[in-house]
């Protein structure tokens, strides 16, 4: 998302207890528009800081947020707008008048245009460029993948020549007008735009005034390119701890810069895309989406879910009459299936988390592997021997506790070794590691589990009957 | 975590390719210093970017890490250490001699200062204070939880009277000579530390000279108590798109500033927390942490765990008799468990995140707990219908596909109502509603479904011999 000017923080001066919540005065906002008092619900949301003025625009519904649209200024629309999640923009966008829009994005930031132009229907959007007097700062944008730094990146830079002295380089800034969305750093190229340093307006603002910017500026930091992804910025930033990432193009031209408060939105989209992955969500579902999407979305993967526990009934049905003489033996797969699915989605969690944080290559060869294999067995034998002898004294037969216990030790070790397979097999695959990969480790968990408890069962049918 | 200073990352000017994987000299410092030749690893070591070698750090053993660490200087160890991990911090700052790091701490930031005090043994920590010159920025920080606003607050900032103007301004920040955290922001308090309002550098150094900065300035936005929780900080800032958060003590006297990057390692941090706990690992837990640790976490998790499998193993045995009659009835188990389990699981998820980016509050009442039980029903009748049939032909049996089918119905409400439940009954009873969610949530799908089918198919079970 794009960020705020200063000037939008100004109207709030609440401190905070209950972050969850909106301010009253928003329900207030859409109690009068509901009501149809449409002034005084634009009068009032005219007070309210941006954050709340998008959370009531979406608040309502769409005819009656049009009407209120209708009386919001360009000004008040264009600082709103940065405050709308992805979700809720592809909602309002498309209500606000193409004029009205146009006259927005004029005084938003080219990020915020970019946004709000992937937002709206394709034939809209070119409209609204050509109308759009800074269409220059936006199209670069527009061409990158919005999931790219190139598609994410702020264009609105400081940016000088190396061989101009402390003092005029202020006075070349002072007359550039618009406020930069980094304001603590200069960028010095040379004269085909390509990157050569860095200077902190706080150290150019207290340098000797002729001294060049040249030997003044930091050397070239990490950067990245226009087209790495936005999850791999992310981790570049974090590993150097920046505030800040020049994004450059192929011939190492400077061309915008990524924030680590835009990365920040994008670790929080990550992380959820992550958990919501590991149970087969699909990404961008929230607990508030349209009933039919829901349905729409959750209902494959419940259905490729149940197709996989097929595959596990299918294992107990081969042992049917194994189980018809000895029907205590279905008490335990609930123990089997249970244990094993469980500590499977401990590795795989472990392992996707670590994935999404960068920390997995590293260490993965050296320690990884050999390291689960151990903790699988640690654990198949404690709780091996645990079932076992529960299973041994409940149902009074040593036998049964055998096979119990040997195939929980089984499924232990399958369970890490699945566990930790499956996501390296679906990023291998090119797949996000995280999908759906909770059906697929506790499918095989599941199978093997049972194939293990009713093997050996079936095996030791007389000592256990 | 503390800031790096921008002169850190003046020796990297490598773009990347694969993020994952730390640079090859890393490797190449560890074997030289595995070899015994340390001059040669001490100056390999002073040639990496500050990142790199907090990981050279970090992958050496304790005591050649000690050998490394007598020839690396203060500075640079003050740079380097802000770019390792909180556990990493733990391992490697009782490593350094208390003279060494206390020189290397007067030349970092009071972030920095408190992360490692709270890393090393607490009379350590008090003898690095005493010897500290800028002890008095570091201490305010201890006093506070390192989880709260306070303890992750930077203090070091550009703070101003009202009545000076632009041009005194500027003079008198040239005067005070260390970088400040927030490099684009002068913060303008009364004579008490008041927080009056602020102005970005930027404004300031574009400003009249003569204006005074009380009518430059902007009015106070959003701001946090030191008390505050991190997370909650996090939500604020989120909402309100800010780069920097003003803490205030009780009085609202300003006493620091937490910003985007701080809180980007801190929502990290949170979403890995939400993710372990879901499925029952421990916290701080890394696929690389020790083995005797990893078990010693995981272990009571997987006991609980155990635990409620075998509640959910009792149903089964309750209907012993019946599984006696009809073995194939064990089939139908695993696919109930499986998908009861999983719908379960989606539901938690979405709640649990949805809880944790400040989304679930404002939509609950309203919309939530309703579309839940329509999902549920809805996906509930269509693989009831779906898996009754298939038991009908499987088995070759109507009444068997009706009491699996039904089950499957009623399977898929518990699992839409206690997947919401269960997070919102932890989050009440004052724990974190991801934890073990899991655990709960598939065992009260796995006893209620079992419970469902094995009850249905003994009223039926007539019919179904």
């Amino acid at each position: 998302m794009a960020q705020p000017t200063p000037s939008q923080h100004a109207r709030s001066t609440r401190r905070f207890a209950d972050v969850d919540e909106p301010s009253a005065a928003v329900w207030d906002v859409v109690a009068r528009v509901d009501a149809g008092e449409l002034a005084t619900a634009a009068a009032l949301l005219h007070n309210l800081h941006p954050a709340d003025q998008a959370d009531a625009l979406a608040a309502l519904d769409r005819r009656e947020r049009r009407r209120l649209l209708d009386r919001i200024d360009s000004h008040t629309l264009a600082e709103l707008l940065p405050f709308l999640t992805p979700e809720e923009l592809e909602h309002v966008a498309p209500d606000v008048a193409l004029p009205q829009l146009t006259a927005a994005l004029d005084q938003a930031s080219a990020q915020l245009g970019a946004d709000v132009l992937h937002a709206i229907p394709v034939g809209d959007a070119e409209t609204v460029l050509d109308q759009l007097p800074k269409a220059g700062l936006v199209e670069p944008l527009l061409q990158h993948d919005d999931q790219s730094a190139g598609g994410i990146m702020a264009p609105e830079l400081m940016v000088l020549g190396p061989h101009l002295a402390a003092e005029q380089a202020l006075s070349l800034l002072r007359a550039t007008a618009p406020a930069p969305t980094v304001q603590d750093t200069v960028y010095i190229v040379d004269s085909e735009g390509v990157l050569l340093g860095s200077i902190g307006l706080h150290a150019l603002v207290f340098a000797p005034p002729m001294t060049a910017l040249r030997d003044l500026m930091e050397p070239v930091g990490p950067t990245v390119m226009t087209d790495m992804d936005q999850e791999d910025a992310l981790k570049i930033l974090q590993r150097f701890g920046l505030h800040s990432l020049p994004v450059l193009d192929d011939d190492g031209r400077l061309v915008g810069v990524t924030t680590a408060d835009d990365l920040l939105d994008i670790a929080q989209q990550e992380a959820t895309e992550d958990m919501y992955r590991l149970v087969g969500l699909v990404d961008d579902e929230a607990l508030t989406a349209p009933l039919a999407t829901a349905l729409r979305r959750r209902l494959p993967w419940l259905l490729l879910n149940l197709a996989t526990a097929f595959a596990a009934a299918a294992v107990v049905a081969a042992f049917e009459s194994t189980l018809a003489r000895v029907a205590a033996l279905a008490i335990f797969l609930p123990i089997i299936a249970g244990q094993g699915g469980n500590a499977g989605m401990q590795v795989t969690t472990l392992a996707v988390r670590a994935m999404a944080l960068g920390e997995f290559d590293r260490h993965f060869t050296r320690l990884v592997l050999p390291r689960e294999v151990v903790i699988g067995i640690a654990s198949g034998i404690a709780f091996g021997l645990l079932v076992g002898a529960v299973g041994w004294v409940w149902q009074d037969n040593p036998w049964l506790g055998v096979a119990v216990g040997a195939a929980m030790l089984g499924t232990m070790i399958v369970a890490g070794l699945f566990g930790l397979l499956i996501p390296l097999v679906l990023r291998a695959l090119g797949a996000d590691p995280a999908l759906a990969a909770s059906i697929f480790v506790t499918t095989a968990t599941d199978m093997l589990g049972f194939l293990f408890f009713l093997g050996l069962a079936a095996l030791l049918i007389e000592r256990i009957t």
